[in-house]
């Protein structure tokens, strides 16, 4: 039915990539696929509580939720990631470690332009941030580094969930990840 | 073939847990079962760098096996975990986190005495803790709880590996969690 995958998403707070996993996990229960989303905010909770945003505390977070996705990947299960994961250097680790088991990692970047997601600003984090109510906010304070080459690149400023999601789908349809729709 | 539940060994340092852990995991793998080992070493490189070994900190650290483990087990996953976990309380909490998911839950006491297990020693460590080299170590200067009711009960400091492992594997086909041998 589906191979076992790490489905990485990566982009700015706001960008969308949480509203897309859950789009992309509700088609995929449908369809009966083994499916987990590890988001930043749940792996923050249940796996580094204690954890701040200093750019080496914000590199073990990622760690984390990539041996864990590997994990679950490597035992057939689609592992979904949605966290902002700002940085190149341990995105690119993250793919390293499931390469070592033959797990395939499709980054996807969900990509909105800082003005785009300012101007939504749906959790009202960028206005703090840029008050400086909030220290070390990505795409304000502290860096984000796109992706060089990811597998997918999603205009989440310009394009419905549902066109990113079945930009998504049949990339994956393609690689023979998952079944034809 | 089987489904997905935890294993979950607890019982003193060198009472066997990982021998027998391991034991298992070449006979699932055989059987061409899903299954991972989440010891504690491993976990502790890899989700749990910079916790120590205080009460809260080790619980923390029990907590998270017992959240990865079930994410393993609701995906069909056999998860085997073999950490000390000293502590009644947070392996309780671990199961009634697995049943929050309707995931079994198999506490296995590896029962080995104190006496035993210094005897063996096979790491060198009871004498370091025996001399007051390393603080807060199981057994020596740190509390064991050994489980009021667990599923199963293996005597390792009297019986052997093939012998302790037969014990679990019987009691795992009797539940229909594994098939018959």
């Amino acid at each position: 039915m589906h191979k076992g995958f790490v489905l990485w998403f990566t982009g700015l707070s706001g960008a969308g990539k949480s509203t897309l996993s859950e789009h992309l996990i509700r088609i995929f229960r449908e369809r009966g696929y083994r499916v987990e989303l590890l988001d930043g905010d749940e792996v923050r909770t249940n796996l580094s509580k204690g954890l701040g945003f200093s750019k080496e505390d914000r590199d073990t977070n990622i760690r984390r939720i990539g041996w864990v996705a590997r994990l679950l990947a490597r035992n057939g299960v689609i592992a979904i990631t949605a966290a902002i994961s700002p940085y190149k250097s341990v995105r690119n680790e993250c793919r390293a470690m499931a390469a070592e088991n033959c797990v395939p990692f499709v980054e996807v970047f969900a990509n909105a332009s800082l003005e785009a997601v300012i101007e939504r600003d749906v959790k009202g984090l960028y206005k703090k941030a840029l008050a400086g109510e909030i220290p070390q906010f990505t795409g304000v304070s502290d860096p984000y580094e796109p992706p060089d080459n990811p597998e997918i690149e999603v205009r989440t400023d310009r394009d419905s969930v549902e066109t990113s999601a079945n930009q998504i789908l049949a990339f994956l349809a393609d690689k023979g990840l998952i079944g034809a729709p």
